[in-house]
């Protein structure tokens, strides 16, 4: 066992990813962070909320997030039943600026309050080793350096940055291998990616440990712009709901830039504690192969899958859809209700592009999901045709959508799960299981599920214009 | 020109197949002869029903097909315009049983009819030379004749039987470069293939021109329980709505051979006429990839698709589902709402094998299609979840569903489009478009189609069993 900590480390989960490179399990609309992308596994935030869940270890943690993820994160936070503290970031300004609130929220807690900042999106096999090296780099930066975990690679990777490392910290952070950092680098080619693997450099895993107050005095000589809009924007910070919303005026002028370029190229501060438990970023459809158990035919299959004569594939199928494989190597398919990925595992990582390309093309599969996620549940097209829609909706006990109305669309609701309790201009009634409501097109409605247990209707959209945008909110519970 | 014929031919189509091959845009319950496999083509029997419709050189079409098919290939005579018979085989027994009762059918317009059987899922790419050919085959036929036509090989496949050419026939026939058949061979392995096709060996393309009366001869010759069999079948017919239903215990008793074994094998009146027009059976998805119009990289791609790297591939993108493919070479991808499939080009054959795999293990998808037609329309499951599900009906003009009730469901029908006539229990009412109407469970209801646009609507069942099989049909004007 390891000593008791002084103080308990105060754990930030930097979770503003869109994860474009896992397209199209994750969008912009459900970034890979908050899918299960391994049966019967939650997602990667909900095990990092669950890694850094330990209080003899660990403060309440605190999530920064970007202001259209905040449902979804509140509702993972109060799925894996940690208390959390969700920051909202008005929009994207890169990690420097992020790190620079959570140095100077933790600063608020005392100024030697020892930070932890993880990524929401890695996959990292073994809890208790990963605890075990927040523990003994937290003693490293306890004696005021900026400490990073450096993974030991497993092979000459091109898709991280190395660093390598210096001289043996002084105290009890070297007493557990510590080092001082000789220098970061960029991702390699693949040559100098074996160079570097076989000089012993280590993988930069983006995990940095440090004083509230060290952090402060560094980012005040290399880059004071982030740290006085970091500042200025937790000061005129309001709560909204249970939510932190940073000033968007104080926090738009932080410059956008990533911590790794702002500060950890230029401290002298910088420490690293080599570490050799199993991780991966997940940065691919193929890292997502390599992290996870494959069968005996070196495939990944999830959900419904057919495969024939097929190996070293990762099937990825979506729901009720049934995908077939015959006669492959080194595929990576991925099927959803709405968009389909076939790729190699090798050029897995050009997803990313592909991306870009259907953004340009106005491809909306590009972004959004077909179930899109709102603060009362979700809602899911199931059929579109001319002068019709229909969708399959989710409401969540207590769950109120907004008091609206539409111009272009009359609505038919038929319940199949649940009840619901239904305003429709001056009248309100409950409608329960196999009842049907009809909303005329002009009518101020609202939806309530009332009652204990998710509520499901059927919504049968008819008229000229079924738009998402043909939405009159009048009133709306959550701050929309 | 060609001089005018003598007796019109009498063509007939062979469109029992079920098309495995193609999974899953064709399947059992909707086979590829009658599916679009090119963006606004229309199936390939209706282009094969487009050409035989020249009243100079053919007589009114027959149809042969399975009984389960009939409303299907109804349909589509009607869409193409042109007037045929149907004629209904009770079950399926290869393509000698069919082929007699074609002998037989046509003896009755007169024992020198001469007779052209076709294929209904093959691609001719020259309709002027394929009907050149059929004027000059049936010279040859209308001689006493058992033609074929002789595909001359764009190279050494191996997917096709051979065949040798002998003598040049005397006559007409021998001018057009007609020739006795000195020997049929079956699919060769690639060597084999190629030293044919330097051998001047031709496909065997499995058209087949006679006169009634020769096939009549033969067949009593060499496989008379076969012609037995056809000629009751065909005495014992009886007429369904537009239908020729074959006697089912007579044609049960025709041995299950195919025409090649049963007869051309064995006879000494078979010839042969060389041709060269573009023909592909469409016998997987490479093949279809061979016959299409490809773009500059190489690819065949239909429907919603984004390619990016990708060459020399077939992507067979189904309705709204988006279809990306990264960095690939030789696949094939092929989406559709309920099953995807991806293989290769090389092994895009074992699809077959595949699906054998598929019923084997209990998949629906291997047979059945998400929208599943019916003499009336379509239906198709849009949703499905724990006690409902949500289809999307359409109705033709004037088509009528059963009088039916269920047991475990009630419904509720919202019309999207056109108008609907219910019968609920002793109340008859018409539901127009934006309105709805329950069906109680328990309840005898009908839907009608009054109208002369297509009618649409979603049905909402709820209840605790929403299979299929849960109907009781008490009056049905299609005789199901």
């Amino acid at each position: 066992m390891m000593p008791d900590l002084e103080k308990r480390i105060l754990p930030v989960i930097m979770c503003g990813g869109a994860g474009t490179r896992l397209w199209p399990a994750s969008r912009d609309s459900m970034p890979k962070q908050f899918i299960s992308l391994v049966d019967g596994e939650p997602s990667t935030f909900r095990r990092t909320l669950e890694r850094v869940a330990d209080p003899a270890v660990f403060e309440r943690p605190v999530v920064i997030t970007a202001s259209d993820a905040r449902f979804i994160v509140a509702e993972q936070v109060q799925q894996a039943g940690i208390a959390a503290d969700i920051v909202l970031e008005p929009e994207r300004r890169d990690s420097a600026a992020a790190v620079a609130v959570a140095a100077h929220r933790a600063a608020e807690q005392g100024p030697d309050t020892v930070v932890l900042i993880l990524a929401a999106d890695h996959v990292i096999g073994d809890a208790d080793a990963f605890v075990a090296a927040c523990r003994a780099a937290a003693s490293g930066a306890a004696a005021g350096h900026i400490m990073t975990l450096g993974i030991r690679p497993t092979g000459p990777a091109t898709e991280y940055g190395y660093i390598q490392t210096g001289a043996r910290l002084p105290g009890a952070a070297g007493e557990h291998g510590a080092c001082h950092v000789e220098r970061f680098l960029e991702k390699p080619d693949a040559e100098r990616a074996a160079g570097l693997v076989a000089k012993g450099a280590l993988w930069n895993s983006g995990y940095f440990l440090f004083r509230a107050d060290t952090l402060i005095q560094e980012l005040a000589a290399h880059a004071p712009e982030v740290s006085a809009a970091a500042k200025a924007a937790l000061e005129g910070a309001t709560k909204d709901l249970d939510f932190v919303r940073l000033d968007p005026a104080a926090f738009a002028a932080a410059p956008k830039i990533s911590i790794d370029y702002a500060l950890m190229e230029r401290t002298s501060r910088a420490g690293v504690l080599p570490v050799a438990f199993p991780w991966s970023d997940v940065g691919s459809w193929n890292a997502l192969w390599a992290v996870s158990p494959r069968d005996p035919d070196g495939n990944v299959v999830r959900g419904r899958a057919a495969l024939a004569g097929t190996r070293n594939s990762l099937v990825h199928s979506d729901g009720e859809i049934l995908t077939a494989v015959v006669g492959l190597e080194d595929v990576v398919v991925v099927t959803t209700p709405d968009a389909i990925l076939v790729t190699s595992r090798a050029r897995s990582a050009e997803v990313k592009d592909l991306v870009t390309q259907l953004r340009r093309e106005g491809h909306a599969e590009a972004d959004e999901h077909r179930r899109m996620y709102r603060p009362w549940g979700w809602y899911q097209r199931i059929d579109i045709g001319t002068r019709f829609q229909v969708k399959r909706i989710m409401v969540k006990p207590e769950g109120r959508l907004s008091l609206q109305k539409h111009y272009h669309r009359a609505e038919h609701w038929i319940v199949v799960k649940g009840t619901a309790q239904v305003t429709v201009n001056d009248d309100v009634s409950l409608v329960h299981e196999n009842e049907a409501i009809y909303l005329p097109i002009g009518s101020m409605h609202r939806l309530v599920n009332p009652g204990k247990i998710p509520l499901e209707l059927i919504e049968v959209q008819v008229g000229s214009y079924t738009g998402e945008d043909d939405i009159i909110r009048v009133e709306d519970v959550y701050g929309r």
